[in-house]
């Protein structure tokens, strides 16, 4: 299959994580496998922190396993820490996504610790990973929240994002996620700062993840692409917010991003109807959970069709 | 006021004229003048269409006339024929709009004649104003609906704008307006489409029309003003839809385009926090009213400023 752009399915960890009731195993299974079967390629399944904390994913070695066993299908796991990540090199996850802040304020409030000892943290879980022989290392992928914006700090200076890539890339990030975590940013700032990380990344592949919070999600995606960004952060009808992160609201809508990525003459390898049809499944199991998303109330134009590699060429 | 990108409020004639419930026309020119005081520098308040038809707009003529005395205002309406043109040279509006279709089925649907008959009916529109003194004369606007896609013809071809943009220019048309009629185009399109049109256009204003329908409104605007475009339609709270195009919803919501432009530097000399304020002014008259947007309800970031000067240059 291939891919102009490369969708990864948070709505299992971002999306639910906020959730206090407990999602069964069965049912998120039973998401991640339609959403695999409508051609998503990567999905972040779980989150390796102590169930005490988030009770959500006390199921995150079973959700693991059986994920792992869905041909074709990248998975992800958020880890907190290196322990998450030694959870996530005992279960063989294909990849370890860790997060840190560069707001410092943020960093303290979500973590509760500082940007210099989070960055410590990953520098000890790069290590860790790089004595697992290498076929069946995990990718290790660092993230810096709020590099768009803090609803702590305000705006945060390019600068300051650069110096935090640098830093991760220089612990041996094997890729960087660069996150709207509180959904401030418009498209001129995502063009400056995703130039900005591309310019340092070089082949390390760089991912957006934004927050429609403000309704710019689909606008910011849009400015990432032209800055040459490939690989997107979305959820199944928006699902999400960072429960850390006052104001923060739904990530942006895998479908409707999907669509307009179609609608663009880029690949995502995702059918767009099926991964419609993956709302169905998830409501079926949690029916008072809210699906937002406007392709599959407005439903495709006449006369569409899916991208094809001439017109993407 | 300098502004580098001027946005004009369609709700009163696209919003509500698909609304049965008639609008009481004070509250109409509560709304205006709000919206008028928050710096919205022109608004399309009404349409002249025959009252057995849209009975929403009887009141065109008191709405006009009120308008025009707000100081400042542009005031523009939206005219199906000649016989609306001339309702609005008595009137001494400033701006006549008239949209026919680029796609002929949805002119016969809509209008019910040829896309031929009507840009004959636009000559007339123009010779007519042409013999009102030119310091009395109203802007005449020329539209083009479904330029972007068509729910009975699908995709439009780009050629079949053109030609229709010059057919439109030629016929002597001060201003254009390219609507995406039934929220069909992405990003990609929308550049082509508006590079296309404004190669044609020369020093006439373009204007852009986006419906939300399908999540793309404001990644199509921001998609338009990298190419140039610096007018734009919407509605506060998104309202509106053509109610002759099935599936078709609302505008894009007004709110949400100020902020994102004024994010991005850009000037729209509108004061963003009073003109989410004008959604109380309007909800108070019509409290059934669905008002949709995402800035109303999450609030501006941390440290937002309004672009300046010096940011936009």
């Amino acid at each position: 299959m291939e891919r102009d752009v490369v969708m990864r399915e948070v709505g299992l960890r971002d999306g639910i994580q906020g959730i206090t009731d407990f999602v069964e195993t069965e049912d998120k299974l039973r998401w991640i496998r339609a959403e695999a079967d409508a051609g998503m390629p990567e999905i972040e399944v779980t989150s390796y922190v102590p169930p005490k904390l988030l009770p959500q994913f006390a199921d995150a070695e079973a959700v693991t396993r059986e994920s792992l066993s869905v041909v074709g299908l990248k998975v992800a796991a958020l880890i907190p820490n290196i322990k998450g990540a030694q959870r996530g090199f005992e279960l063989g996850v294909h990849k370890l996504n860790f997060v840190m802040s560069v707001s410092e304020t943020h960093n303290q409030k979500n973590v509760r610790r500082s940007r210099e000892t989070s960055l410590e943290e990953f520098r000890s879980i790069v290590a860790s990973a790089r004595e697992i022989p290498s076929h069946k290392r995990p990718v290790i992928c660092g993230g810096l929240a709020t590099a768009l914006g803090c609803s702590y700090e305000g705006k945060i200076e390019i600068s300051e994002v650069v110096r935090w890539t640098v830093a991760l890339l220089e612990a041996g990030a094997d890729e960087l996620i660069i996150p709207d975590t509180v959904g401030y940013a418009a498209p001129a700032l995502v063009k400056q700062v995703f130039r900005a990380v591309l310019a340092e990344a070089g082949d390390i592949p760089v991912a957006a993840h934004f927050h429609d919070t403000r309704g710019t999600g689909l606008a910011n995606l849009a400015a990432a692409l032209e800055t040459g960004v490939r690989h997107f952060d979305a959820s199944l009808g928006g699902m999400g917010g960072c429960p850390f992160a006052p104001g923060a609201s739904g990530n942006i809508v895998m479908e409707d991003a999907v669509y307009m990525l179609e609608s663009m003459g880029l690949r995502t390898g995702i059918d767009i109807e099926k991964l419609i049809g993956v709302r169905d499944v998830v409501t079926k199991s949690l029916p008072n959970l809210r699906l937002d998303g406007a392709i599959s109330r407005a439903g495709l134009p006449r006369g569409f069709s899916p991208a094809t590699a001439s017109a993407a060429a």
